[in-house]
């Protein structure tokens, strides 16, 4: 962070800064408050009926509460959009942004809960014992490897859901693009030589979901290379990834792994040059989703694949998690959810996926206004929700 | 509680339990967002300069997010209302209404955080740790003694207003409703003998702030008589009353100490007999604020005293919290205070007598929904903000 009071970039007048006056979010009664009628049935002595209907019956509370509709956007700042450790003050903007989006396209009323960074046993404390006030859990811009521990602790300890936006709405777009992409070059999942770039909260979750869904040869490379069995550098998490990917046992750079690869999918930032692109194998798909700037730019890459997606807005195939999380959490908060499975997320790809009713070549995903995508995903989930008590034992989200 | 699935007096069909229907808070977006553009300023890209700026300056933050207006109404559900130990998902309701009212009567956003029970520790990390979501802290509903170290420890550890509403908000409506009982009798309050029934969180703080305001004699009860230096049973927070009140010493029993006593203040529930208010002095003031039912019915007390109030909207002078702290969070608020100050609970309750241009026996205090308290009270409040860096060093709230 920058020791200076205001960045050069502060302008009070421009757009930005102008459409950020006074936060982006408010609180407003959904009951009518007008007389002393109203404030004895909406709070003292009325509420102490529902309250203790409540107490005696946590069901209730789903009903009689705004519980069941609301979501806590949480994060520690420790890994904000690319712009890394900025801290809980600074990501507060982005958690408004994200609450304004839960709203629009999901009904959701979620509401940001930035926190000061620690371990993860105090974000993991933290955010269990606030966890009564919420329906479900949004994480979000928390580092990895600490997001992997603390969304897995919370969801065994809690019978909300408890979804890692960076992981796992990333993989739900990415698969919902990759089903499409498939469709229109005529080939099948199962076939795919896939090369994930990064392995990181997003990477490792791609990884995941991909080989869920079928996919067969993931190579996960990191800024050293494959994430192979013989490195000795990696960390647990990447330990576990060597061990489920990679059935070549290829080794090396990313270059070396795209060769003859079917689909790149970046989440690693940095450029991969036009010669590993060109190495790919024909009719390839290119997904590269580093924001502001794609680790392959659309033009480089149209001349060597067949289907290309970034994450940008102002080309086609634009890879958002707001086509993905807010339709989640609107089906598992209907549901009344106990966590979210990896059959909800299988199923939320799909669904978004089938929004697309011509699917081509500049169209695997649907644009972020099209009408309908939160519904399709919500219904989608909605059937697949688990409702029953939690699990017990030490099972990730499953 | 009940080990029941639903309480006999649930009644989906009843007005409270429609009235509650969905729960009573929704969020909502302040900024527009109806097409790619907004959703550019709001989220990414455009949201990533306003994060920066706020990192490097977190005094932004208040002007670029919804914080600076944005209150967390916190509790464990462990003394809700008069209801006990109810626990989050049972406090829920009741949050929810108080945040409403924060929004009517003072345009504050308001939002419920209920947490787990825990130590005095484990309460002070949660909410320490979330505390840079918000512009301030309502405590609400947590047992004592542990509300009194939770909130001197947020006090200390935060740069934001940390409030326990259970005891200053009722403490302040009582000084307002004193202040204009005094001049409806021509008496002062430096001479009154004050009886406080109750060492809990209320009784504590109403005491506390009479002798601010210049109240000399007063004698605090609890459920065992007079807390008196004497006494060998008395926790930490009595033993200190003990040794700041009662100056003439006395011993005994409440019975004892409405003796000749100006006032009675209960806290405390339970019923005070008649031949005790009868032993009071002449103009008498008899303040009963157990809800539902006060420790002397008015009837029974307009027999032997000149000022009646209680905390019921069905009988004249109702004492009620909502007249201060919708108020006081929004002259702080607006004023950007690190703390809310005795000098503020001070000016506060002055403000709220004031709104009153002619009390009277009946109306020593406003009317819940006469118009001007809330703004009254807001600017008392602003005019003594304090908001330079916070206090080091251990003192209380100060």
């Amino acid at each position: 962070m920058s020791a200076s009071p205001v960045l050069p970039s502060f302008d009070p007048e421009s757009p930005v800064f102008r459409a950020h006056e006074g936060g982006k979010l408010g609180v407003h009664a959904t009951q009518r408050l007008a007389d002393r009628s109203d404030l004895s049935l909406l709070y003292t002595p009325g509420v102490a009926e529902v309250s203790l209907a409540v107490a005696a019956d946590p069901s209730l509370a789903s009903r009689y509460t705004a519980r069941g509709n609301t979501v806590a956007v949480v994060s520690d700042g420790t890994a904000v959009l690319g712009l890394g450790d900025i801290g809980p003050l600074g990501a507060l903007p982005v958690m408004e942004g994200k609450a304004v989006l839960f709203k629009h396209f999901g009904g959701v009323d979620a509401v940001p809960v930035v926190m000061e960074t620690g371990t993860v046993d105090e974000i993991v404390e933290a955010v269990a014992r606030i966890a009564p006030s919420y329906g479900g859990i949004n994480l979000e811009d928390i580092s990895a490897p600490r997001c992997f521990e603390i969304e897995q602790r919370l969801v065994e300890r809690l019978d909300i859901p408890v979804f890692h936006d960076d992981q796992h709405g990333t993989a739900v777009v990415v698969l919902a693009g990759l089903h499409n992409a498939v469709t229109v070059l005529g080939r099948r999942l199962e076939a795919l030589r896939v090369v994930v770039a990064g392995a990181g909260a997003a990477g490792v979750a791609v990884t995941r979901l991909l080989q869920r869904a079928g996919v067969r040869d993931v190579v996960v490379c990191d800024s050293r290379g494959v994430v192979s069995t013989g490195r000795a550098d990696l960390p647990g998490h990447k330990r576990q990834l060597a061990m489920s990917t990679n059935p070549r046992g290829i080794t090396g750079s990313l270059g070396d792994a795209l060769v003859g690869a079917d689909c790149y999918i970046g989440v690693s930032g940095g450029v991969v040059p036009e010669e590993q692109v060109a190495s790919m194998a024909p009719d390839g798909i290119v997904f590269a989703l580093a924001n502001p700037t794609p680790e392959v730019h659309p033009d480089v890459a149209h001349r060597h694949a067949a289907v290309v997606a970034t994450g940008r807005s102002d080309f086609p195939n634009q890879i958002n998690n707001v086509l993905a999380f807010p339709g989640i959490f609107r089906g598992a908060l209907d549901a009344g959810a106990t966590r979210i499975t990896e059959a909800m997320k299988l199923a939320a790809a799909r669904a978004i996926a089938d929004v697309v009713t011509e699917p081509a070549a500049d169209r695997v995903v649907p644009s972020v206004f099209d009408p309908g995508v939160a519904e399709a995903v919500a219904g989608a989930v909605r059937a697949l929700a688990p409702t029953g008590p939690r699990r017990t034992g030490g099972a990730a989200a499953g």
